[in-house]
């Protein structure tokens, strides 16, 4: 569209985000709103996260990385709520510096991450900020009505698991800070890329959402640190969890590291953007829940149990840990 | 609640946002997303916009109404969509200096106008920001399935009819860099506080979404300037439109002002932040929508109509108007 009447921003946002846009209800971002057809039976789940520069990122990071980021951060919360993508908003700001070789780069890679989770882009809102680049994102999927997997829904006696690896993304932006810790944590230059690139793109679990929504009973998507999040799904269920430290699944990087200076256990437990799912369910599900885990390729690990009280406690060694800061927190 | 395991995010979530999120599916917050169970039979339309400090509102304006502002750009898609809202997503980024009295006075502005139209907070992401302040909202209504109102479906015929008066922000917004100007523009003290209160808070035109979803055969929310929006409705539309500037509506303040500085006709048909619906319509339905809008207190205004062609002239004493930008845009 070379119509001359278009202003800069029509024909910016024709050029890179109209072809992210492949729901049909997404109209090719030609209209104010998108429309939704819901599937039938099911409920609409909905989420926002976002990222900031100097905050959720580094200015300098490959923007092909930094939509990929956002999305996959609401990604990470359908799957923890067994829902399927169905789509998203895309609310971007950028500085007057930015030119266009970073904004291809940035819808190339935010468009790739669309079809890869199957989660077209339906609409967006594109500004100009005198403040560091901002991406927000809101995302919706589909679950059957009423079975959104939520976080308030534990019960004593629960089998507790999570998926993956924990720890990684909060070593990695240590890293990504100030490279020569890799050194002093005996890290190898592939466990150190490893950290970091876990750091700058998460790996939501949408292919276990399906086995999530058939067998947990409850879960959330750990964001802000294992600690932290999982005390808030106590909190919400009324109940306590008993954690084996020795059991969090560690990647090979993560567990050098903490090898060579274990006081990074705190940060391995606390310190976010893992992206992982942590969920408890009832143990005669755990074989059919490992089976449909294993099925798609997501490693599992059971590492506690549910039990009456409050509080997610950490045991190590026979003594629960205590941290200064069990979550992250923006206040 | 006072559990000191609480974070102090989730702390100031819980005090200031709970209130507003009076939807079931909301879950008070206290989970990683809404769920949205659509009403029967209906599509849900969705759109985002948002504010970011020293783009579209001043640092210094009362914090009551920023939220306002925010959640009124959305919900005035949505009335021109034909849409009746849901909900909504908030993403709010903050300086570190943003203290309590403030938040307190966001939280309660938004939550009054969540309330007065009918659209409760479902869930959101807030974030400590290094830039300025921004609010991102993501809006959800619905319509019944495939009815949502579209800006490409005008015809050859229709009548081109705008709602309330047209200009009156794009001269608030001069007014409130330059308050000395209302001498200038021969205002009274009222016309200029008119002017000033119709940038800082928008009047959506929500209770006309239903004579908009019954009678319009095309509509969008005039947002970025009347003669770039219906530039893009005629695009969408492959249509023209012809309009009688001197039909166009103007507040007695923007009449006042144009009299005396009769080149401000540009900034009010240009200048944006209108919130107004510019819809078409078929001939034999205009007293039905007039009708419609009469019951619900809101002026509407024939201005021209739509012709075989392309683009929209504005016709002053016989002449079409050209503009230097026809249309706000970022970039």
């Amino acid at each position: 569209m070379q119509d001359k009447a278009e202003s800069a921003e029509e024909r910016l946002i024709a050029r890179y985000f109209r072809p992210l846009a492949t729901h049909p209800g997404a109209f090719g971002l030609g209209d104010d709103a998108a429309a939704l057809t819901p599937p039938a039976g099911c409920d609409v789940v909905l989420t926002t996260d976002g990222v900031i520069a100097g905050v959720h990122f580094f200015a300098d990071d490959p923007p092909e990385t930094i939509g990929r980021k956002a999305l996959r951060m609401n990604l990470s919360d359908l799957a923890a709520k067994g829902a399927r993508p169905i789509g998203f908003l895309l609310a971007v700001a950028l500085p007057s510096g930015t030119d266009e070789a970073w904004l291809a780069a940035f819808a190339q890679g935010l468009g790739e991450d669309a079809a890869r989770y199957g989660c077209p882009l339906l609409g967006g809102d594109t500004d100009r900020t005198p403040g560091p680049t901002s991406v927000s994102i809101a995302a919706f999927g589909a679950v059957p009505h009423g079975k959104m997997v939520r976080r308030s829904t534990a019960k004593v006696g629960d089998c507790v698991v999570v998926t993956g690896t924990i720890g990684d993304a909060a070593l990695g932006v240590k890293l990504r800070r100030d490279r020569g810790l890799a050194r002093r944590w005996q890290l190898t230059d592939a466990m150190a890329d490893h950290l970091e690139q876990r750091y700058l793109l998460p790996q939501p679990r949408n292919a276990l959402a399906e086995a999530v929504l058939q067998h947990a009973a409850a879960a959330m998507d750990v964001s802000d640190g294992l600690a932290g999040d999982l005390a808030k799904l106590c909190r919400a269920s009324s109940i306590s969890a008993a954690i084996d430290v020795s059991r969090v699944p560690l990647s090979d990087a993560a567990r050098a590291a903490i090898a060579a200076a274990p006081e990074l256990i705190e940060t391995v437990l606390t310190g976010g953007d893992d992206y992982e799912i942590i969920l408890t369910l009832a143990p005669e599900k755990l074989a059919a829940f490992r089976a449909a885990a294993k099925a798609v390729g997501i490693a599992v690990t059971e590492i506690g149990n549910v039990q009456a009280g409050e509080g997610a406690r950490f045991i190590q060694d026979g003594k629960a840990l205590t941290f200064a800061r069990p979550s992250y927190s923006h206040f």
